[in-house]
């Protein structure tokens, strides 16, 4: 049995974040690292929260028209070269198909055979080979808009990896959308930020921060890149979704034109917009204690355990059939649209099995023994509560409230984040504080910074660069809503009226 | 406008059914071939097809306590080595990825560069690297039994390629299970055929005969292939889904060990199980006429089309109104768990309009004039009637009735196909007539031929593959079912006591 002063995750998040950040998973059961090079395998536990996270998604994407399908997973190299900012953003780290057959080599081993007359490339992105298709079913503006969603697996081989945040292969989705006004698809672009602002608020819990990338930190190839930014609890940021407007620069690499109603031919306008598996690490870093992840309950793996306390064999029998009941009655309920699920452990492992479950990050656990079945009652903790923190309420009016308790959970964990956030964010407009607010205290925990600082930026990419530079801090977005009152630069000092968020960023 | 007599399609099935199935293809926009060299693109409303097998595979395959997980695209060379028949089926047409990097070249275009120590394949199958998790995740008997699905894309580099039938990239699922004992892995060998069998035929409405593969036609490593065979229109067999017994091979492989009740290490028991795209094949093969697919209700892309008509303008508002307010009420139903997706067509293309529809297969067309609303009626088609044959009732019979009829629709489907496979099965037990049944009187059109042949086989494999070999057909299986009186071998005449089934195939 842990005792109260120990934390379930070694470290603690204050003694070595990246490390815990790595403990956490492995305590969860979430994913773990495959043989193949930065490539994770995602267990059960956390391709049930991707799951999850897909559906509401993928349900928010139909309700404004967007339908999915499904493209290859190679691109021609000579694709990828029609846009060359595009081809400049994604040959450093892609996985290249030269042959497409195994042979036996001369110590028996095998040997790649077959060369192929042109490489492929496992699409990292996939603009160019979806324009090539878009550009066969546009003819008039008739046919437009095209709305298209692609849920897929996608390929960047990064030198660095970690499990969620960055991996050799990822699970994410990728609109693209084509259009007959630059207005209309800057609509879209715009729309489909507000979708994903509605996953990482309403079902993450996950506050964040909707602006617009600076030129450097732009999608290659588009005109103009949306985010929403998160703040970890390392208070670092997380690009959490990005929505492109890629003005006509892909409708004229893949030659998507249509005829206008005024029958002249133009070249369409297009975006694109994508959301990934890396969301699961930002729930871990936005709402983990030093006992592991917790899970927000409208996207949780699942909502409840409930733990059977048999400590007499003779009470064995009426504890089951009362916890068996119980999750029958809990799994007809919904929790926003979604059915209950309920967990039961009935392993006999003394301490180690409530521990198992919060390292799980699972919202309600239940301990049921032969005194709270005498009393028609039930001993619940609830995963954002100490693990201590145990209430003792009647039955009925669990299974009457439990979805109330469940939302206010999820609310919680975002009022807990957005606190946080708020706590970590200064305006600064003092060149020196601003170096200060950036450099660690302690060199051996380069997290241990100020936060997010909303600054004044000339909007060159000299200032932006000596920035990133000499701190390691980048413009993580131009906020949709600043105010464009006058200042100066933080770093040149010359006259600029924008606000932007710097940070450190994952 | 298209007169009675002429069909949607052509060629029909009877002029040539390859090139029929293409055409099928393309009319109904399910998908497209692209660039890449046999991958295609499924388009939204094949997608949808396919969006709805995956809901209903998925359910069943939780229900019987299977959870999905996602395990990386590539296997390292070394891994698809470790079972030595496994790799003798695979290695012959696999995509291999040698580098990860693209370079500059001379004439400044791209090249492959930063080569990799070891090459990796792009999984045909995940046997290998879903295996070595397993080593990881198995210690005890208590940690099994372990049952996993993952849906993922897989890459087998075919050289003949035929959309949704056999491509160089396809998406599918595969389940991996592990076991403490033989008897369990094969229950759930049999149990996970019950499921493909289910979807087949209450889903897909495709009748299929349950069998067991001969060993030539076994998954490369398996001890025992279980598959389900359907017919199709051509009288030619189609797998629709393999279910296999691995013994202990791959868990020698991959080194998946467990410490027994009694304290003993043994290897554990494996399984495998797949169903693709290719189902989507067997759909259109299974249920498709000369006007083009027609779609099961319960896996339809949509169940119904409302097609406003408005030949004056005065009428426009009115038969709007009452169109959409039908499509709304329609909307609020469920059909077997799914919500009924109810399209509107408002295109002023004349009889086009429901060609379009016809040839996308959609279950059912509603006309909606202003004299139906006059009669508060609707004039309905069914898509497994002669388009010409359209039905009025009034608009709340519909609305009351649609779900039956829908279930009309799928009922006739089954029994359509069922009746076929019945008058294209024959037992034969005289090999000059098994000769000829398989011979096409017209060498011109080789699928005109009997169908599937009951006939007895001794179980070698020289006259398995004689057959073969004479007359392009195989072993499609030995039935669960089959009889096992006394006979001789269609091919050598010596005693056989086994019926099996032998088919043409895809």
């Amino acid at each position: 049995m842990q005792s109260k002063a120990k934390t379930a995750i070694t470290p603690t998040r204050a003694e070595d974040y990246s490390e815990w950040y790595q403990q956490v998973i492995k305590a969860s059961d979430l994913a773990e690292r495959s043989p193949v090079r930065g490539c994770m395998v995602i267990r059960p536990w956390g391709y049930a929260l991707w799951e999850n996270i897909v559906r509401e998604l993928d349900d928010m994407f139909k309700a404004t028209g967007v339908k999915n399908a499904y493209f290859p997973i190679f691109i021609p190299i000579s694709f990828l070269e029609k846009e060359a900012e595009h081809v400049e953003g994604f040959a450093k780290e892609c996985a290249v198909v030269t042959h497409h057959r195994l042979e036996k080599d001369r110590n028996g081993g095998l040997e790649p055979a077959g060369q192929l007359t042109e490489p492929l490339v496992v699409r990292p992105t996939s603009e160019t080979i979806i324009g090539d298709s878009f550009s066969k079913w546009v003819d008039s503006y008739r046919d437009l808009p095209i709305l298209i969603n692609q849920w897929a697996n996608v390929v960047r081989w990064e030198m660095r990896t970690r499990i969620f945040l960055r991996t050799s292969e990822f699970l994410w989705q990728e609109g693209h959308t084509v259009h007959a006004t630059p207005e209309e698809a800057k609509e879209r672009t715009q729309l489909m930020l507000d979708v994903y602002t509605k996953l990482a608020e309403n079902y993450l819990a996950m506050p964040v921060i909707r602006g617009r990338k600076s030129a450097a930190e732009r999608f290659p190839g588009a005109v103009d890149t949306l985010t929403i930014e998160a703040m970890m609890q390392d208070r670092k940021a997380l690009q959490a979704g990005t929505s492109h407007f890629l003005g006509q620069n892909f409708a004229r690499a893949s030659g998507i034109k249509f005829q206008t109603a005024a029958e002249t031919e133009e070249y369409a306008w297009t975006t694109s917009w994508g959301a990934s598996t890396r969301l699961i690490g930002g729930v871990i870093m936005s709402h983990g204690d030093d006992d592991g992840i917790i899970l927000p309950p409208k996207v949780a793996s699942a909502h409840v355990v409930l733990m059977p306390i048999v400590r007499k064999s003779k009470d064995r029998l009426k504890v089951m059939e009362f916890v068996e009941s119980l999750a029958l009655e809990l799994k007809q309920k919904f929790f926003h649209h979604r059915r209950l699920v309920v967990e039961i452990d009935s392993r006999d492992i003394g301490g180690a099995r409530g521990w198992d479950w919060i390292k799980k990050g699972i919202p309600l656990r239940v301990e049921i023994g032969p005194r709270d079945i005498a009393d028609n009652s039930v001993l619940i903790g609830r995963r954002d509560s100490a693990h201590t923190e145990k209430i003792s309420i009647k039955r009925d009016q669990f299974v009457a409230e439990i979805t109330n308790i469940l939302d206010d959970v999820q609310d919680n964990l975002y009022e807990r984040a957005l606190s946080f956030r708020t706590n970590h964010t200064v305006t600064i407009d003092d060149q020196k504080q601003f170096y200060d607010y950036f450099t660690p205290e302690n060199a051996d925990k380069p997290e241990i910074h100020g936060g997010f600082a909303i600054s004044r930026w000339c909007g060159s990419d000299t200032c932006e660069a000596k920035i990133k530079e000499d701190l390691g801090v980048t413009i993580r977005c131009i906020p949709l809503d600043s105010e464009n009152d006058n200042g100066t630069c933080i770093c040149c000092k010359k006259p600029s009226a924008s606000q932007v968020v710097f940070a450190k960023a994952y």
